[in-house]
């Protein structure tokens, strides 16, 4: 009980303090503004970005970091814009919360054009009910508060993002009666739960060469722990997915890297597909992850466990939640396995000593990314060859890699990173980026320098769009060479670099680690046809389907 | 009959031509590289765009300049990212096609998530059912030709957006019986046309001081010229509204301005409202346009012709068409009337001459823009305090004027003016927008420069968004204080000034305006909380909303 009239805009401040929430994202407008002010004087602190996209690519990051994010937008100009972010984050679980203003329902009359608006004034919620797992429109305060909670609680058990609509005139409506927040937990069917490990328990039993394949959903529902205590006090070892790399420490000694089937490293898309036993837990089975659907896995020895259901062999148990099922194999009683992961070959590993004067590659480049890499780094990449550059990095902390590698959306790292670096401030930011990628958001650089955030930005220039390039050229592929290092000048802060040679990349990314508390942009020169191996693989199989 | 056979990509690449299409604007992406392939070898020049979202405000300039505008793009990523340009777009009755590349049938199969989707694989188009006045999904070459001439026909009848989508296996496949493309022009129910324009006639003939309020409509229907002659014919003075303002050029001796009701000039409100008989001709009732809704007009005394009929009073026509009944009225007996516009007193027409070492203002700023109008200058406005203070500029050429006035989307014009360009490369475009605003899209001034445009670009500095300052303020409303200026180190090209002084304008707008083949940008400094009158006005009505 306050003394303060709870209003449907304060309970909805309230319920996403109570959730944890520390930073919200957005651009402020007119039907937004008196919810901008509660924020404001509430303890959550609203970040402006530059734009809304942006804003919703930093609200994604942080829910990947945090457990949940919030942007808060005008109608119509302001949420249209987030519309791409709210996909990739239900594509991608991500549980982030959509609020939007809308104009106030005083104001809605026959013939009058409102500015912001396109259409029946539920045209903004349809729309948004393709991008997200729930929504409401706050106009009943009879009904708001626990709309607010059912669709809150939407976000968390989906980890997909939701939508609120607050027509400004609500924002200080009080509630109707007493409102007590509440929420159900769901839980598992016991007896499915029970057969679906006892058969998963039998097949381990009767493997010698067993191996987890962990995806996304084991880092979305907070399970890394319980997966590692499951691999740890077996002995099996672990592969992650480009979605989910850094679900686990990749220095851990169970760690076999990332499996990519056709498009990945041939040691590691052998050894888990030569697992007799493929334990599967939160994986989502898509074109990029698995080189084009070229993984050649046996049914037979499958166990997939994710958040719709535990599918075993050919058939599913439906309601086995997946926490219950990876907490109760980890107790489950099996023998120690003798099975180790591959030894890592591959250049990206060597030792790394830059030869004075000769011409930076990309493969060089990243094998001195690799050499820097703390565990406080959060390596964050934005779709293309950086991305199949970073799948083989090794990130040593969990969750130290962020990247849309299913909905591939050019230029979600660098707005990410801020949101990444609020989430976890004792974290620094390493950013790749293509130079095509960089023009969508690269703006939202001047964000993390207001801020005083420091993350480092490797903008891999080959000068266009690489991946396209592979697949069909045409001069379409072509875009303005940037000045990116320049950028800094723009924005009145920062630090910004050229690279051609790997001794100027060796110097300038030293000097960046060196300086703590300013972005650095690093202009990186590389040969526009240069490519790696991952992108080589991949390349082939996407360019038959173009 | 050609000797290649008709494909579903090459049947929409020939209408596009046909209706005179010249230019597309997008990104590419590998979903529509088959078509955008086709595209680079049509007559259609393909323009690059930095992201998708600036592609679509240069394409929905495009169309309200040269009647039709196109943007191409890949599925999800791309498409979304232009959710908000097409929102605009239909708010503002622009008749741009969205063609959005998408998997192919062939490849899509269940549990197998492919890359840029977010759930089925019909959502994208449900999201775009609500942003456009017609679309389709290409997949049938039993259907997709009647398709695309439907969805292209609706497009242009009511000069709105339509959506397209393209599955990338179907960009090849030839058509299974012979087409030809149809079409059917509406007409006007010949007796309602005659009983309404036997009303309009008989209440202009009782009126002595009839005004025209001339509105969006007549200038995306091309009745520009028209509604001049109805006007010369009769000596009825001409007012515009903010949304289309230089729908006639403003230096005509029948114009009386910009009509804003409670937000205009107060000599422009009383004359438009001291009207006795007000003729409306496809004019949009919007919020921003009428100083949120402070018109005073008597229902007695106002015809209103507008795409969807013609309103008499207070009945309705539903079955004229806007293009017969104008021409009707400019041949209909009428006596000729002597009724003369105001005089235009205000300062934004005094002669200008720098006074040195003053501080710029935004007033002295708009009498300087005033000075240097020609009738090869498009002034193309950003929302905020940018528009309210272009409102009252003299624009010498029809068309010569684009803005948002409606929807009101922050970061339209920069990208508007590369469209716009391309649409009538005898223009030079002249960009008013707030540093605000410049951050959502100004990375657009780097294709104007990689395509030698020579847009000259306003940067109107007052650190922060004005227009939320002046509704609620709040540290919400500070942003990054950019050196506008070095944008053109970093893009390589154009030229970048500063000016903080009523002369230093004086003298890098004249550089500008001297330099043609150079994109030109102008940091122009102005205090904080300056403003025009215009918003002043606009404010404390919004206010009371908020």
């Amino acid at each position: 009980m306050t003394t303060q009239q709870t209003t449907i805009g304060s309970y909805l401040v309230d319920r996403l303090c109570g959730l944890g929430l520390k930073h919200a994202f957005g651009v402020p407008g007119d039907y937004v503004l008196a919810f901008y002010k509660m924020l404001a004087d509430s303890p959550i602190k609203m970040i402006g970005s530059t734009a809304e996209l942006p804003a919703g690519y930093a609200a994604d990051a942080y829910a990947r970091v945090s457990g949940l994010g919030c942007c808060v937008s005008t109608y119509g100009v302001g949420a249209l814009s987030l519309a791409n972010a709210v996909a990739c984050a239900y594509a991608e679980k991500s549980p982030v919360v959509v609020v939007s203003g809308a104009p106030g329902l005083r104001e809605r009359r026959r013939g009058q054009l409102l500015h912001h608006t396109f259409g029946a004034y539920d045209a903004q919620q349809a729309v948004f009910s393709n991008l997200t797992c729930a929504n409401c429109v706050l106009d009943d305060p009879l009904t708001a508060f626990r709309e607010i909670d059912r669709v809150l609680e939407a976000c968390l058990r989906h980890k997909r993002p939701v939508y609120i609509e607050l027509p400004r005139d609500r924002v200080t409506q009080p509630s109707l009666h007493p409102h007590v927040a509440a929420s159900e937990e769901p839980t598992s069917d016991p007896l499915e739960l029970q057969d679906a490990v006892a058969e998963a328990v039998g097949m381990l039993r009767n493997s010698r060469k067993p191996v987890i394949l962990a995806g996304i959903e084991i880092e979305r529902f907070g399970l890394s722990g319980d997966t590692l205590r499951l691999a740890e006090r077996y002995g099996i070892p672990i592969a992650a997915m480009l979605l989910s790399k850094s679900v686990v420490p990749e220095g851990h000694p169970l760690y076999a890297g990332v499996y990519q089937a056709g498009a990945g490293r041939p040691t590691v898309t052998q050894f888990v597909e030569d697992a007799d036993c493929l334990v599967m837990l939160g994986a989502l089975v898509t074109d990029l992850d698995t080189g084009m659907f070229t993984h050649d896995l046996d049914d037979n020895q499958v166990i997939h466990a994710a958040v719709d259901g535990v599918r075993v062999r050919r058939h599913i148990y439906p309601d086995v939640r997946l926490p219950d099922f990876v907490r109760a194999l980890a107790e489950a009683d099996l023998p120690r396995f003798d099975h180790k992961p591959p030894v890592a070959g591959e250049p990206v590993y060597a030792p790394w000593r830059a030869e004075k004067g000769r011409p930076l590659s990309v493969a060089r480049l990243f094998q001195k990314v690799n050499a820097v890499l703390t565990g406080q780094t959060t390596v964050i990449s934005d779709p293309g060859d950086a991305l199949f550059g970073a799948a083989d990095l090794v990130v040593p902390d969990r969750a130290g890699f962020l990247a849309p590698a299913f909905y591939a959306t050019l230029g979600w790292a660098i707005p990410a990173a801020v949101g990444a670096q609020l989430a976890r401030p004792d974290h620094r930011p390493l950013v790749l980026v293509g130079d095509g990628s960089f023009q969508f958001t690269g703006a939202e650089l001047s964000t993390a320098i207001r801020l005083g955030l420091d993350p480092i930005v490797i903008v891999l220039n080959n000068r266009g769009y690489l991946t396209e390039r592979v697949l069909l050229d045409g001069d379409f592929n072509d875009i303005a060479n940037w000045q990116f290092h320049k950028l800094v000048d723009v924005f009145g802060g920062g630090k910004g670099y050229e690279a051609r040679t790997e001794d100027e990349f060796d110097a300038v990314l030293d000097a960046a680690q060196a300086t703590r508390g300013q972005t650095v942009i690093i202009n990186a020169h590389l040969p526009p046809l240069d490519m790696t191996p991952g992108l080589r693989r991949l390349g082939e199989r996407l360019a038959k389907r173009v």
